[in-house]
């Protein structure tokens, strides 16, 4: 590669002659949409042209290259740019560019892994660099591949905390290969940023981070390559530069003013016109560097889930703890990332085991949920555990790695009134209905540690998001070791030829369900008991057999009312728009505080006896 | 108020002792609960008994007294220490302290309102910094009262980034009222944090965000009334004080000793002896600077809602918008955030109409709602409005709203995929599942522009956490302007006798059902439909009443299906645990990308046709 050196005049000349080509493909494809960001695609124009033609070695004939250089737009409102450099050097075609934003393109509004050269969804602002961190971390220390990282983002996102969580994590695990583009057009959606052009003021906040930080006119061509020479051959830590530019760059009608962001030039034509026309340059990056694929092992790949004695008491986060170092055994592709709770979560057990594979993010539950993201793009499994309560820490990046197709599995721990003393701050008592709520999600509620250990392993081979929700109290074992558990199945714990009403009850209320049916009975009332252990997706047939063959349904679960169990039983119901069964649904509906976990079941009404109480007056047709 | 050069040698031990004092009582009270966290209650003693006797200005006789400071346990695991300090200044009794965690007792495991000297829950870490910057912003530009915002922090929270969204905030703003006490004990919970006892590298980070930031032993108490004195008299902006201090500070068996966080201690009694026995000193704080009580106006001020004709096309974000700045001329209390994208929610509007009462968050979603909840601690009604789907970023402390009994107003704009060009990133389609699932929430999904108007101007007084979802498109008007809308009911828009089917639907999805009830008429099928604005509460009676009179329901909804409109209704209707009616529920099943408004609703299967579709293969019992 040349130095910057070397850029001779001709050179010059044909990185502003790329960077207008990219302006004017932005004007056009935006002016097509009649949609979309020209303006803040255009600011970036120089910077990813020089990147392009000088920095970034890919080979876009073959996306998946180990040795790429991986690019995120951070800033995924300006796809109008990525695509226009996706044309540059060949990837996408006139035709192709011009169908931005309209339905069946891959070319989307925001960018999407629908196109082989966007590894991550983007478009909530502040998540591709913390998505970037994750990805550097796995070319640091788990590929160990020579590859770069860079990352384009935006000023107005630099106010997002998930920011500054990456940047601390950057920092502190010396990440050398990660490159951060700001693009500081000091322009935001309704007005100016709170720094406006002050690259100063963002380079102190680098610099206290830890990064080395270099500020840029972002629209000479030469310093920008100067800089990325410099920010890409930094030693020891992360390099940002920030590069003041103009936003709407090149059109005088749009340059630099207020109120025009995310909108097509008013004259597209003549915007072309001042940028000098449509051209056709072909640029070619420089190759990636040599790098061997990384073998995968297979999916069925064996492992051995650790086994705990039926009559035993047992945490679910513990029997997850140890079948997660279990895991890791079989399958050297499985990560563990902390959010500095291993030892609740129990993924201690694979930290002592597979120290090389587990990586510490602290309290950023954000930072972590990114970097799961971001390993998982190489083909790693990561599993990201903090308590389930603080799992809507990252709810926003949760939601974004189903529009990312990424496969990322979460242990939330922890989870429900059955905590006890600790109180309502640390129960999760939405993560169902947060998690139901993610595209294409599986949401699992283990009761047994012999169930628990293997969902997780489960979880390996699953697509998407899935999620893992287990207790921190002791609960019985009942199942044997070794009993597999499909994903969208349950158990019938109990049942029987006269059953008259049925108990669907998920973790911790399925051993309060159990009690309740051996109430039930000395009253004369069969009971079967679902362990719907699965509650996305929840096994209709069951629910459905169920709902034929009793009387009625009585569901429980330790969560609020809302979007949990009971409304995934109540769906399940309506599959084919039938006519429903009679369903009560037990949850909690007060706010808790602190008390034993006993105490709390009772006082929320989950516990064997709410459960016989309601079960009966579902039967009988009266209340108690 | 002494100087501190007036600290003789009797009162440094007077404050040496009431650290004690406070050691005691949080191995007491941990030990009464066998639970808790007495070594994280331990290291800020020192610090917490020379804020009370020496800087801290309130009255705890009376607690709502507007010229209190405020203090805000950020690490609110040190509840202990809290209650500690209630007793010392003779708030609670001895028999209150050791009642600690059990049930019924407002101690809990982390600090809530429950006790009228906490603002708001603690525990979810990270949380509490926002918040104070929250109410600092109030005391500085909306009360404007000389009271002070004090913050105790955990070092290991220091890894949020909602902390630096505070930082940065609070920076920006001149908040001098501000002072944040960092507890820089070096350990974190399964081990030790990422910074160490490095103050300095805290102090760097604090300074780059324009901070005032002192380093001090956080054991010597001299020290640290002398950098608390300066810090309580910077001006300009915040100040933070990072102290070095030892977990479990003053009992050998445990301090500055791994693996023993949120545990009592092993042997109380000795601990105790080890400390100097039980003490019973009283401290009296300084008084709250004198200020007047501040009016507030009734909630009954009637407000006018701007009206819209029936027939033109609105978007509910501009009825939002325009209503807001009307409710603003009525009620002085009504406050606006924004999250940078004012001229999207059309909170543009109130912020032309009243600046001193609109405040500028940028994208920082998590410091946006959490300044809401700082700022309705002290009587203020806020509003909270950015892009729906970009609340999922603050969902945390969406959730420790509800904890603490907060009531703020949130309107979440440009919902589901009737977005059109933008794609899956910007459309909230999860965002009622999530609203739904938090403790006492309202929400509220309005069609028509004269009903999203009249509906914000409800939320105004509404108790706990309210969301309005508005849309980005314009919608026909079908209500009349001044129309009143209950909270909890619906609007039949179509009913007959003969009614056959009834369509539920809110938002967008009205008037899709409105034109499906005419395709379903013309098809010889009279159609009930039912405008659920108000998702949570639902109109139980008129859901019910629907249920009974016609043949079976279709739900639609611009949103996944989990947790949504759909599962609402189910749930409704089990109220009684009756038998339930055919239901069919429309909503979104597949990811989308970008096209336009109605090919979204289209291939989404939530438009007309599919609507009318879905009730005629109800009505006839097959699919067509």
């Amino acid at each position: 590669m040349l130095t910057s050196d070397d850029l001779d005049q001709d050179m010059l000349h044909e990185l502003r002659e790329t960077a207008q080509q990219l302006r004017v493909d932005s004007v056009r494809a935006s002016a097509a949409a009649s949609s979309g960001h020209p303006t803040s695609s255009m600011s970036a124009a120089d910077l990813i042209a020089v990147l392009l033609a000088r920095h970034l070695r890919y080979d876009f004939a073959d996306p998946g290259a180990p040795g790429n250089d991986h690019l995120i737009f951070s800033k995924g409102h300006a796809s109008p740019l990525l695509y226009a450099m996706l044309r540059a050097v060949g990837a996408i075609g006139e035709e192709e560019l011009l169908g931005y934003r309209t339905a069946g393109s891959p070319l989307e509004g925001h960018p999407t892994p629908r196109l082989p050269w966007v590894d991550v969804a983007t478009g909530s602002l502040g998540q591709g660099l913390p998505i970037g961190v994750g990805l550097a971390i796995t070319g640091k220390y788990l590929d160990r591949l020579p590859y770069r990282v860079w990352v384009l983002c935006g000023d107005s996102e630099l106010a997002e905390g998930s920011i500054w969580e990456a940047a601390e994590q950057a920092g502190h695990s010396g990440l050398d290969n990660l490159i951060v583009i700001v693009d500081v057009n000091r322009l935001g959606q309704r007005g100016p940023t709170r720094h406006g052009w002050d690259t100063g003021a963002y380079a102190a906040r680098f610099r206290a981070f830890g990064w080395h930080a270099l500020e840029v006119d972002g629209h000479d061509v030469a310093a920008v390559d100067r800089a990325f020479g410099e920010a890409a051959s930094h030693s020891g830590g992360p390099a940002v530069i920030l590069a003041r530019t103009r936003k709407g760059r090149g059109v005088a009608a749009v340059e630099d003013r207020e109120g025009l962001h995310g909108k097509p030039l008013p004259d597209a034509d003549e915007a072309i016109r001042e940028l000098g026309g449509i051209r056709d340059i072909r640029v070619s990056p420089a190759p990636p560097a040599p790098a061997p694929a990384v073998a995968r092992a297979s999916a069925a790949v064996a492992w051995r889930p650790p086994a705990f004695e039926p009559g035993s008491m047992v945490a679910t986060r513990t029997a997850f703890g140890q079948a997660l170092a279990a895991l890791g055994d079989a399958r050297p592709e499985v990560v563990v990332l902390d959010g500095e709770v291993s030892d609740s979560t129990r993924t201690e057990f694979f930290a002592q085991a597979h120290p090389d594979r587990f990586f510490q993010f602290y309290i950023a539950e954000q930072q972590m949920v990114a970097a799961a993201i971001g390993m998982q793009v190489r083909g790693w499994i990561p599993f990201a555990a903090t308590f389930a309560a603080f799992f809507t820490r990252a709810y926003d990046f949760i939601r974004m790695a189903a529009v990312s197709r990424a496969s990322i599995r979460l242990c939330g721990s922890h989870a429900g009134v059955a905590i006890g003393q600790d109180g309502p701050s640390q129960m999760a008592l939405e993560d169902l209905a947060a998690l139901r709520a993610v595209y294409g999600s599986t949401v699992l509620c283990p009761c047994d540690a012999n169930q628990a250990a293997w969902l997780a392993g489960a979880m390996a081979d699953l697509p998407g998001v899935s999620y893992l929700r287990t207790s921190r109290g002791d609960t019985p074992v009942i199942y044997e070791p070794g009993e597999r558990f499909l994903i969208g199945g349950s158990r019938v714990l109990r049942s029987g030829p006269d059953d008259k009403v049925t108990l669907v009850a998920a973790g911790v209320t399925v051993h309060e369900a159990l009690a309740a049916a051996d109430l039930l009975a000395e009253d004369g009332i069969p009971a079967r008991v679902v362990d719907a252990y699965s509650v996305k997706p929840v096994d209709v047939l069951t629910l459905r057999a169920a709902a034929r063959e009793t009387a009625g349904i009585v569901t429980v679960e330790d969560h609020w009312p809302e979007g949990g169990l009971g409304d995934a039983v109540l769906s399940a119901l309506t599959v084919d728009g039938g006519v429903l069964p009679s369903v009560r649904k037990l949850a909690v509906r007060s706010m808790p505080g602190s008390a034993t976990p006993a105490e709390q079941l009772r006082m929320a009404g989950i516990d064997t006896g709410a459960i016989a109480t309601a079960a009966a007056e579902l039967v009988t047709g009266h209340r108690a």
